[in-house]
């Protein structure tokens, strides 16, 4: 099935206590994508970048089944930039510097051969561009999956609330699940988000794994504990990769399907941070992937 | 099998966003001795209280077939007492009051009928006492667990580490695996941990449940995400209650069986949080365990 993934691609400038990069590839739909593409060849991509954005990236995309027709190279503007400094314990990050650049004029504008996508992941972008998104599928895709976070929360509260009407599957971390619904309990927070639309509710928390509310189901994904943590960056993007490719590849939304593409999903995160930037999740084997997806099965198996 | 628990009966104030409470049960031991007495009814009990504990509460230890005669009871003094209040989000408090009481001349003596216990269970204690048990055990115990905290590392590392080389499981927080390991990765730590003395290490994270380094082996049991959460106070003392009253029915150290013991531990944790002080600990059913116990089995199960 096809999957229509849509959000920024970006230069990523990363300072975390394990190291330092410069300008690296980064971007939520680029960590989708790269994810995405181990389980999908069927990957139609939607971003804006600006001249700099090296066209190697996109062959290297395209060589992994990724349709990149649909990014827009404004040739004389700068791709989005972003900087971030991690404190000591990776779970908290100060944002040094943050330009727009050419997102400040993204517009998405899919081309035809997108529309009938299956499968359609929102990357975290203002809640209007999500809803243009939708507004230009020729059909209701299979599963439409929004990814958003508190500052949509603080400025554009209505907007958030009109897309998310429209979507299957929420993406938030707890703060933030707590935030949109007002309850404290996260358990009463699904209930209530549920009624503002998606059925599916899963809540991101980072080291210590993914909630999944569906409908009145539960599961609960821990994370890997892991030797080595270089980088979070991109992380809550490569799960949804890893979520939405398996999806794309299985075209089954059964809650028991559903709880295999989660556990992919935090499969693809626990290699991303294993690297600065995609340096991990470019170059990960069939094996690799299985040997991690053992771990994860045996990691909260036991026998009552 | 015979479980011995040291540690704290107590009285506690404490405020959360879900209400207060004024000098209700509390303490370390109190929270281990109810949770074991589910699983065993050969619970021996070494504490120490004022002249103000209320008689009515061993006889209800005693009916579960706990034994109280290791209970050293100073009839002119008081109690400990500890008050505390809870922020909003629950994971964070503020100490109130603290008066030792009776605490401050702990030094406890094992009637004779408790120096072949198999078990053991050492409550957050200074590691002085916690020494001191060990060292009046008639024969090795078959597990020794030591439960510690961040304060002894600050204030007593040296006599925390003497004591540690001697038991088989340590329980501790994240943070506090990073400060005596001195490592931030818990992989690392608990591998830095474990040439300390204890093969075994329990990472407790509160709401997002606990991670098991057993030797190589690892396993984390997650918290079930609950609806109600009144009163965090004594969750991980119930924990390492439900885990060692099920070691100490079932007497089997293997891997598989610690992980069930890990798991009816956050059962026996997930009944505490909601309710204050003992309440909800002191009437649950069988029914009541084997549900919470299927709920906690589906929370993460998956087939590959």
């Amino acid at each position: 099935m096809s999957l229509l993934t849509v959000g920024t691609m970006a230069f990523d400038s990363i300072e975390t206590p394990f190291g330092k990069v410069d300008k690296v590839i980064g971007g939520a739909c680029t960590y989708v994508s790269w994810a995405a593409s181990y389980y999908s060849n069927d990957v139609n991509i939607v971003s804006i970048v600006g001249g700099d954005f090296p066209n190697s990236e996109f062959q290297a995309l395209q060589q992994r089944g990724c349709d990149t027709s649909g990014i827009e190279v404004v040739e004389d503007k700068k791709s989005f930039f972003w900087a971030g400094k991690y404190h000591e314990n990776m779970n908290e990050r100060d944002t040094l510097v943050t330009e727009l650049n050419v997102l400040a004029e993204f517009d998405p504008v899919l081309p035809d051969s997108y529309k009938q996508s299956d499968y359609v992941m929102l990357g975290n972008l203002t809640p209007e561009i999500q809803q243009k998104v939708i507004d230009q599928m020729a059909k209701r895709p299979k599963l439409v999956v929004l990814d958003t976070m508190n500052f949509w929360m603080d400025v554009a509260m209505d907007s958030l609330l009109e897309v998310i009407k429209k979507v299957d599957v929420l993406t938030i971390n707890d703060e933030e699940a707590r935030q949109l619904s007002g309850e404290y309990s996260l358990v009463d927070a699904a209930k209530a988000i549920r009624k503002m639309g998606p059925d599916i509710l899963i809540i991101k928390k980072g080291e210590h794994g993914a909630l999944m509310f569906y409908g009145d189901e539960l599961f609960y994904a821990p994370a890997l504990p892991l030797a080595l943590v270089k980088d979070p960056t991109g992380a809550g993007d490569t799960f949804a990769g890893g979520l939405m490719g398996y999806l794309a590849k299985t075209d089954d939304i059964s809650f028991e399907n559903m709880k295999r593409a989660v556990i992919h999903g935090s499969v693809m995160a626990s290699f991303c941070v294993e690297d600065f930037s995609l340096n991990r999740l470019k170059d990960l084997s069939e094996i690799d992937i299985q040997e991690r997806l053992h771990q994860f099965k045996s990691l909260t198996h036991f026998d009552i």
